[in-house]
């Protein structure tokens, strides 16, 4: 491998900023922006530090500053000996539900007086994740082939031709009446919820009810806890907030944490990443525990309409069981129609609601109206029902395709549970085996990616650098096709056990 | 005038709850409940306080205290010697595009460590404003009369029949890249911003771009500055975060707080609620205060785009000169297409844009993916410029036709700026007459409604008990008929001269 000549640089910085903006900021500022947008491409070699510096007039120190942090944010990488390389490719958001991810977690934390947790791996790795033509296990997400996209536009159109400018107008941070409506009647059926729209507020997803718990419950430096593993996404929206978030087992006895925490949060119902469900034993701890540590609970129950075996639902909502008031119950049609959807719901008790509607009015007034009605049209009309009926089919399908790819190789001592609800299953690797990140690495040049296990750990029992971390791993199948899962399984098998022989000492090789 | 008999209250409490869910609350958010809801109507007489405590076997001072919390938060009103009796209508907040303050109004204050400003007046008068066959003053929104709801419902379509499931993907936190893109064009053109997408973010709506800033800068305690007076849903968003709000007026020496700052808000062009727009003078010398307070600011456009007079644009935004990076410049598609439509942008300089962009994402991962790409389509396929010409004529008719109908009152006293953009306009009561809260009650009464100015005013110099907070109100005419126009004016000047009269020593009657 022969090494590159390093890039020309044209860089010009802005010497009157002065200290309101120091030369070394906007070094970083500009690489970062060059890198994003593309016009320094993956593997270009970036000039010497010494030579930079000379020519921008600033001190080595502040070239080499600027490098090391664009290193740590995953946009370089220093090859000993050999220089420093842009690191991977510029993200197309687009094609890559991690994205969001990345934008995320390649920052500095915004709120200075928050304990900052590091990233759990190197975000660049999943960043590798976007490249094209790979079998993706890594977003857990509906289906897009599934999307129910002609109903949608049927009842967009409809809406405006029969509400016309109406459907514009701006409603109650709460949201639209009669889609409250909607969807307290489908919690009553399918979550068991004995709810009304009176306590039920729209939201822009699941996400915006988790930030809005976050608003309402947690100030900087609070403890929030967090089963283990647990959701990216929440993990990111407490730790915005400045929350200390802490992992653990949702047990009789697992809340022994050193500081009082002032939220749980947790998905009693297929879990993501595990794919598990909580007992009803484990149910009614958790409601025992909510009751004497006077703990508000935050259910994410986004997975709660996507049961894949038997005839009836999934096991009822924790929330249906709260009769105190404790819980705050969130879902999302994020995960019934399409991800680029932004509308969920929250359900909380009265003292409580009134503060999370306070708190979405001062977010964004309110979600989008013409949505709103569009989804309660395909709510009431039953497209959605429709729609739900042969998404879980195709998603049954695809968890038996992996499931049943899954056994042929389980030779190779991977473990894991048949989930029986929602987008993923949880896989552990063997004990003696690479770990999940070193694994991911080698599938991803094999073309299959998944997401390693430590980046749904936080800190607390078991972190990220825990066996359970490094061993396990989240395969996400709603959005593969059947065939693809069978080839990903294949080259994920294929990765294990090549990384697994090299690992071994090296013996004669006879061909 | 004769009074009703009182009520029965068939009412269960739930003594099992205990110390979790008070008596007292059960009973303030069960009657709240019940007032919302409709099931009891404005003018009915609650039940004598010691009779209903011995009918709920509670003490006297719960059912007192309960009925003194709801009358503090507009539910219900006490007359002196005739008992308590519900306050208002009930909500319909889809006919009444206030109704979200009201929502967020009447709550307690969320986070407990907050200094809680008491809202400028009683919020109950705002809705009073709500009944319908009102000339309604009261909404600055773009006009439903003219949204382009075809436009929008062909642009829908018809990203739905050619991008298919795509369109329901989920982006990058920062939004979708060519709206993003089609945002920077029309900032290039229109409001002078030397941009590309690279530092846009889309946003739901201008409310979320004051949230996100929020987040960012302001931690509990902290001191913002704001305009006096200023956009009611900025102070919303600033309270809700904890800060201390404090409205200054803009000038050289407008900065004189006890505390450092830690961000102003301000609208140079066009403000809501006074209509005018800072001088370049001012503009330059807020640009100056930034620099040398280190102080961030933020700048609301929305109202940017929005110029009635002359051939030209409005004032370039304060950001076009920005060349320091002080200035967080907000927009939004709301005020272009209709209220309804939650969409709109950011801008901002490296370091604090990816703060934004992350404090984004946490708050609901990125905004709806199909209104992003509808709403990029009405923008390069040159629909929201026919839109906006078409629209500007007629808020300038509307604008035209309140001054117009405002001179004929002028010997009433009254005086007021004519506006040249926005959708709103300021008027000064004469010092000698009612206040705007006064004449709002009156006014209202006789058919007609509008803002009174303590709404939009703040604690510091100038607070909402201040003589321009008093004397001031708005007239939002932008989603109002040029006929009901005049008549709404001429309903506003015998309400004024009503209760002027009224207000008299009196005198003999000879007719």
């Amino acid at each position: 491998m022969t090494t590159a000549e390093p890039i020309e640089l044209s860089l010009a910085l802005d010497r009157a900023a002065g200290r309101r903006y120091p030369l070394g900021q906007q070094l970083v500022d500009e690489l970062r922006r060059r890198v994003q947008a593309g016009s320094l491409g993956p593997g270009e070699r970036l000039p010497p530090v010494r030579g930079l510096a000379a020519r921008l007039n600033v001190t080595p120190e502040t070239v080499a500053g600027a490098y090391k942090r664009l290193v740590e944010e995953g946009y370089l990488r220093g090859e000993i000996g050999r220089g420093t390389f842009v690191a991977a490719p510029p993200l197309h958001a687009e094609e890559d539900p991690l994205a969001p991810f990345e934008a995320a977690g390649a920052l500095p934390p915004f709120a200075s007086q928050q304990p900052t947790p590091g990233p759990p791996a190197n975000r660049d790795l999943l960043r590798l994740a976007s490249q094209p033509g790979l079998v993706s296990f890594a977003a857990s997400v509906a289906a897009l082939d599934l999307a129910p996209v002609e109903p949608l536009r049927r009842a967009l159109s409809d809406v405006l031709a029969k509400d016309g400018a109406k459907a514009l107008q701006v409603g109650a941070a709460q949201g639209y009446q009669p889609l409250r409506a909607a969807i307290a009647g489908i919690l009553r059926e399918q979550r068991g919820l004995d709810v009304d729209e009176s306590t039920v507020c729209v939201t822009s997803g699941c996400q915006q009810g988790i930030d809005l718990a976050a608003k309402v419950f947690v100030a900087a430096g609070d403890v929030v806890l967090v089963e283990q593993p647990s959701f990216l996404g929440a993990l990111e929206a407490f730790r915005a907030r400045g929350a200390r978030v802490i992992g653990v087992p949702i047990e009789g006895d697992g809340l022994r944490v050193e500081a009082r925490p002032k939220l749980l949060y947790c998905m009693p119902t297929y879990q993501n990443p595990t794919g598990r469900s909580l007992s009803v034993e484990k149910r009614r701890a958790l409601l025992r525990i909510a009751a004497s540590h006077d703990l508000p609970i935050v259910e994410d129950d986004s997975a709660g309409f996507i049961h894949l075996d038997g005839d009836g639902l999934a096991p009822p909502s924790l929330k249906a069981e709260d009769h105190a008031g404790y819980v705050l119950h969130l879902g999302t049609f994020s995960k019934l129609i399409a991800a680029g959807l932004r509308l969920g719901w929250l359900v909380a008790d009265p003292p409580v609601f009134e503060k999370l509607v306070a708190a979405k009015y001062a977010s964004d007034l309110s979600s989008d109206a013409l949505v709103q009605r569009a989804v309660h049209r395909l709510v009431v009309d039953g497209a959605l029902d429709v729609h739900l009926e042969h998404a879980r089919t195709a998603y049954r399908e695809r968890r038996n395709a992996l499931v049943s790819a899954l056994q042929q190789i389980s030779s190779s001592g991977v473990t894991f549970d048949v989930p029986e609800g929602g987008f993923n299953l949880w896989l552990e690797l063997p004990r003696d085996g690479p770990s999940s990140t070193e694994l991911f690495l080698e599938a991803v040049r094999r073309g299959v990616a998944f997401v390693p296990g430590p980046f749904f750990f936080s800190a607390g029992r078991d972190g990220p650098a825990s066996s359970a971390a490094l061993r396990g791993l989240r395969l996400s199948y709603s959005a593969v096709a059947p065939p693809d899962i069978e080839r990903g399984v294949h080259l994920l098998s294929d990765a294990l056990r090549g990384i697994t022989e090299a690992a071994r000492p090296a013996e004669p090789l006879v061909y």
